[in-house]
């Protein structure tokens, strides 16, 4: 007998989630044996719990295809952990409500968990569940995967950013601004910003120095190395990520800028490095702060992203109608050069909370720049480009508006 | 007798500026009867007081159809605005030096003004030398022409970031982030804000408040329109230009920010405006500063600006041997729909130190976004997709470093 699905976006979207979103429902239809009805929970898991479903079936096919060109959450996401047994049996209520039989889950290390919990719980109630995690996360922290789909657009985006905005501090650098400091995204790991060498075909070419959340930041060591930089090459591209902590280990981006109300102001670190820099050296500085930009780039898609992001919600499909759960779908890395993969899973139990760094291997000596080693790594990430049609000079992405089912159960009294 | 030629490039860069001058370049070859060898100075207008000139024949007619993919000012650029007759009569030695016929010079409205300043002197010592003025701006206020190149590709670049960032907001917006504000540039006409604007298909669809310079910015009316649009979309994506003032004439980024050492920190107009959506909200709120990334963005070109970009360079060129001077290039708008143009030409003596602002008739009656008028002039200059070639992930941009010819002078001792 055939039951139903449920699929959520969790956690920070990315360029390409929508196209595992895709995949795995271009790939659901083809098992109608198996599953009958396929519901997208609307914004993540409170969805679920406020019995926000969307039947996915008013989707056509050719409106699954231009889901696989829009970047971010398309049914909605949100942050959200599970605190309580009182969710967790909210969400069992709802699944029963609803038969469903299979739960797709597409999110980061957090998700993971809750994928996790969701799935032990059923088997405690003796109600039959399959639990399938698919990863997502531009942060590239997910253990057990090459690489997270998402990470490697947001990788792309980055680099060509750097290489151009480098090109324009380069050509003015003479007479006018030196240093140039773009912050991007990665709280706890480094490697957004790393992937920003990419960028670097030879020495000298941007970026110069790398901030990473791994490396504790010692300004002293860091002004004379701007210094260095801008006397021999005439300038200094900087990328640092967010999540730059000093030696304390207290976020840089909560040491310096305070609002009109003397209110610290976060997320400013790039402003907070350049009145470090501009008070030590007197050099005119930039910044730029990409924020949503670099993970809703779309239009700078990794084609090798955009096929592993569309590969992971296809595997998830078929791993659900062959009777698996409780399992991650990964990327598994065959060979660097050429960049060759396969999918593959791990038990969820082995990723749920473990946070993937970059390895102390992939940091230079110096602590602001990779190693070949993580060349190595990093550089098939970013191949191909995968542009989506564009109309009227801008990318065609959809923007769907959703009807919801009508709930079968009593309103969920701690609606969120 | 054919005599050589300089060209310089002025002020801020752009994605298409090398794009006029690979236009300029190829067309000049075809006229070796009037231009013997063509230089570019280094570093715009200081090359020429400097002597630092760059035979440009060293670039191969591939390399040319290279510099046209490639963004920012390949020779350098520069701001410096001739302050004394000293450095007029410098710039007029080093001509003199160099059998210098014709002086091309790509830049904005302070260029326009040099150029023409730079004609006058040579006519009254006799020295004959056409001077040409090729526009290039991504503020887009230069008046006479139908638009500035460079403007186009970053109002494609702002407009598809708004897009694909609003899908981000819009997709977390339940339970996460409310209020996105992105800042770009326009310190004194607010085109590229208004730019954005092209990114709304329909009503609510971001950007929901656009913030002009043209428009004084009150704050009470700002925030109840904030909290408006979150009550009505859910959520509110805002687009400040760099330059927004307050009623007393002041730049807001510079009211409210100040770093550790209690200084004013400019260029913050984006986190001082959260700042104060936060206090008197309480939403979540993330912003974005587009900075450099913007006008160096060519992988998002509008192929209609990186047309008119090279149009405006071959122009020059055909004009300089047809005999003109004091002329600045422009682009004549033929019709709006289909977008059809040609090249013209204006004394420089009508634009220089003109500055052209959002006309009245283009800002809604609110003054937080544009009307149908303006999006009927804006859309045309986006269409169009003109990709540079990617190589291992990356766009493909030249980087070139130039030999300098020896000097024929004694060094400028008012070196800059």
């Amino acid at each position: 007998m055939p039951r139903n699905a449920i699929y959520a976006q969790s956690g920070g979207v990315t360029p390409v989630i929508n196209a595992s979103a895709a995949g795995l429902l271009l790939t659901a239809r083809q098992y109608p044996q198996h599953i009958e009805r396929f519901f997208a929970a609307k914004n993540g898991i409170l969805g679920v719990l406020n019995e926000a479903l969307i039947d996915t079936a008013v989707l056509s096919e050719r409106e699954l295809h231009q889901l696989k060109q829009t970047p971010s959450g398309a049914f909605g996401s949100c942050r959200h952990k599970l605190k309580t047994d009182a969710e967790l049996k909210r969400l069992l209520a709802v699944f029963q409500a609803w038969d469903i039989g299979y739960f797709f889950y597409n999110g980061g290390g957090d998700s993971a968990d809750t994928c996790l919990r969701v799935s032990e719980l059923a088997r405690a109630a003796n109600y039959p569940l399959q639990a399938i995690h698919i990863p997502k996360t531009i942060d590239n922290d997910l253990p057990l995967t090459d690489c997270s789909p998402g990470f490697g657009s947001v990788a792309k985006y980055v680099a060509t950013s750097v290489r151009e905005a480098g090109l324009d501090v380069a050509s003015m650098a003479a007479s006018s601004t030196k240093v140039f400091v773009l912050e991007v995204m990665g709280r706890h790991a480094g490697w957004i910003a790393a992937a920003s060498a990419l960028a670097s075909r030879q020495a000298g070419e941007p970026p110069h120095l790398i901030l990473l959340p791994e490396v504790p930041f010692e300004s002293e060591r860091f002004i004379t190395l701007v210094q260095d930089t801008v006397a021999r090459y005439g300038y200094a591209v900087i990328v640092a990520a967010e999540g730059v902590k000093d030696t304390s280990g207290q976020f840089l981006s909560e040491t310096g800028l305070r609002d009109a109300f003397g209110h610290a102001q976060l997320g400013g670190l790039a402003p907070t490095l350049v009145a470090q820099i501009k008070a030590a050296t007197g050099f005119k500085c930039h910044w730029a702060v990409a924020d949503y930009l670099q993970r809703a780039a779309r239009h700078l898609a990794s084609a090798t992203d955009l096929a592993q992001a569309v590969a992971v919600g296809e595997a998830a499909a078929q791993l659900a109608v062959a009777g698996q759960s409780e399992v991650m779908i990964t990327v598994e890395r065959l060979s660097d050069k050429p960049y060759t993969w396969e999918i593959g899973a791990v038990p969820l139990a082995m990723v749920a909370n473990v946070e993937k760094t970059m390895p102390p291997e992939f940091i230079d000596a110096q602590g602001f720049g990779i190693t070949d080693l993580a060349r190595r790594y990093l550089s098939p990430l970013i191949q191909g480009e995968a542009p989506p049609p564009f109309i009227d000079g801008l990318p065609d992405y959809g923007f769907w508006q959703w009807q919801l089912e009508t709930p079968r159960l009593p309103r969920y009294s701690q609606e969120v």
